[in-house]
């Protein structure tokens, strides 16, 4: 397997960390908009020969597609920002590659009805070209980081193993990571974290399908394992809310964020005073005026979460809630995947959030290497058999738990 | 009487307004940094021959006491926010000028116990000039708008005709105005509301002399007349605290600012986040990596506050609570001056919070051009006698009112 890695920021670096310990692929080629990205991330591997740093601008398809025939990689994963999805991804099947990623295509609401209704949905983008690349034999499997991603395949082995009927599928992500010096450190970036909690939630539901709420709806008080606690959650939108219901039959599918009380009053409030926009406001600086996005600076003015590593603490839980019956009897389970900040510090460098949206790509990789996951068309992650994909992860050295409730 | 006023703002342009319906001057100069805004506000006065316009930066003190000379003027009222306090009271000493402002020079925090201690503070600059200008015999009236302005004016009256010893002189400041269509809209400039607001609020007691405190200090439910009703107040830095004790005895000296529970959050979340600086932050832009501060942001995604008053509803309320006693007996009283946006809009097409700084200055001229007031040195509106003040503003049409609590 080749690889075509575009993307080399904090998610990036921690899958070529990964890979790095992995034999499945001959080579990753890691390419970044900015050459001194990729280059530090491939020297910091020492002397494994499978590595190569490149530059692309992600939103040039041509130059993509390029890359791809030029290094001859069969598979290209994306660990850019959501705004790149589409490029790299037509990018991929122009020149026929398997295609990876871990956000999906953005939605837009409703026009006249945002909170009741769904507009463009997040990944519609993508599944509208479907069967594009059905035809082709070739997979593009969309979604496959932690959340969306692990969660994913976790519902798809709650399905499998562990439930005859589902009432309900509640994707549960909560954290206790402090920053040390910091007061307000988000430890993901800010600009899709307004991106995923400004947006109308989605929520699914059988009979009615996909729709929309207002932000930060049906806030609800989840208790997270080893050792986190009670987190307030509320509704945001979400991939798996897309993914799962088209796998999966549930008559109930929801994301909600453990974002705390403290950080919904901070959205709400760059909400109200329009900090969260992207469109360009004219501002007064010493060369004139110049136009930027509010939220660009609202970035700026924060630290940059991928430098935080060293000075964070404790633990991120990912994880599936499942409601519903088995053998007759009323079941109800959470499937969860909980890194130590001081783990994967040690172990690989890299801060807990971003080295666990890193790690389940790679075994994704590793399992379509092995062919134990193959297919074609655009799929989600609960389209393939989950129970291999967490015994490797397990061997990856990065165990999950469940809990029965 | 021949005045330079500088800045034509939403206050300078209400200064004109309120200065073209009386008779005490000969002539107004009314100068900006853009040109068009002094023609505009000129322009709007109609055939009124004693107004001219002309340009000038605020803060190029030569220029300024240059153009003071060319129009022959003898007093020049500063209009402009507070960072051009200084050149424009050195450029009207230079040339020999009255001068008077409506805000003082800025503080500095201390270096080390900033919420303790004060550093330098509010007009701490201009009164140390204060034996020079003595010396010529020229007068700085600092302080001159309706807070600090009209509320020290309110403490002179209670000293001289309502207490013969005074406990607490608390300036309480709120408001019921409300904007149509905006969420949140501010109605008065939101760089300076920052600046009071986020500085260390200072408080002045017998014996301790001036301290600082946390901002947003001392929250207290004030219960402000003419149907405004409650409002929770905070301590905020603010001139009156640092002029009413150089002139008046009063056991402590306060001022509260009634801005809600919502905008102190609102204010508290900008400083968490870092958007209050105003030293520049580096941001991407279509042109490339532009520095700017993000306060300036903050206000560039606002609504400009002068742009309101035709869709602001409500009044706004300024005054002086007194404690202490009078013939042996306990007495409270709270002097007011409440200005509503419908009636100062239908009058002079200003909204109410700028009509209402803009309406003190004007009266201070007219005592001055008469010989009522008369001074040399650098003093508060409490160093001369309140009553013919405020029974000019009554004349103004503009009366205030007393409640006793």
């Amino acid at each position: 397997m080749r690889v075509l890695l575009v993307g080399a920021g904090g998610v990036g670096t921690a899958i070529t960390r990964i890979a790095a310990r992995r034999a499945f692929f001959d080579t990753m080629v890691v390419a970044d908009y900015d050459p001194a990205r990729a280059e530090a991330a491939v020297t910091a591997l020492g002397d494994d020969g499978r590595f190569v740093a490149d530059t692309v601008d992600a939103g040039d398809e041509a130059a993509v597609a390029a890359l791809l025939a030029r290094h001859r990689c069969d598979v290209l994963l994306n660990a850019t920002d959501p705004r790149f999805v589409m490029p790299l991804f037509r990018a991929a099947r122009t020149a026929g590659a398997t295609y990876l990623d871990m956000a999906m295509s953005l939605s837009r609401p409703h026009p006249h009805r945002p909170y009741e209704e769904c507009g463009v949905k997040l990944g519609d983008e993508q599944f509208t070209q479907a069967a594009d690349w059905e035809k082709s034999g070739t997979l593009a499997l969309v979604g496959m980081g932690v959340e969306p991603g692990l969660s994913d395949v976790f519902a798809r082995y709650a399905a499998d193993e562990l439930f005859d009927d589902i009432e309900e599928i509640g994707i549960r992500d909560g954290a206790d990571l402090t920053v040390d010096g910091y007061d307000f450190a988000p430890s993901f970036s800010i600009w899709t974290t307004i991106e995923e909690c400004l947006n109308p939630p989605v929520v699914y539901e059988a009979g009615r399908g996909w729709f929309t709420t207002a932000p930060f709806s049906e806030p609800e008080v989840f208790d997270f394992p080893e050792g986190i606690g009670e987190v307030e959650c509320v509704n945001v939108e979400h991939e798996e809310v897309l993914l799962v219901p088209r796998w999966i039959d549930a008559r109930r599918v929801t994301f909600k964020y453990g974002l705390g009380r403290e950080f919904v009053e901070t959205l709400k409030t760059l909400h109200l005073l329009g900090l969260d926009r992207t469109d360009p406001v004219t501002v007064r600086s010493a060369g004139g005026p110049v136009a930027v996005s509010p939220r660009d600076v609202v970035a700026a003015c924060l630290p940059d979460p991928a430098t935080l590593g060293e000075r964070m603490r404790g633990k991120t839980c990912a994880g599936t809630w499942v409601r519903g019956s088995k053998g007759g009897a009323p079941r109800e389970v959470y499937l969860y995947h909980v890194v130590d900040n001081q783990w994967s510090m040690a172990e690989y460098g890299c801060q807990a959030v971003v080295w666990q949206t890193a790690v389940n790509p790679v075994v994704a990789l590793e399992l379509l290497a092995a062919g134990t996951w193959s297919g074609s068309g655009v799929l989600g992650p609960e389209a393939f058999p989950a129970r291999p994909f967490l015994d490797l992860l397990t061997a990856y050295g990065s165990p999950w738990g469940m809990r029965e409730q």
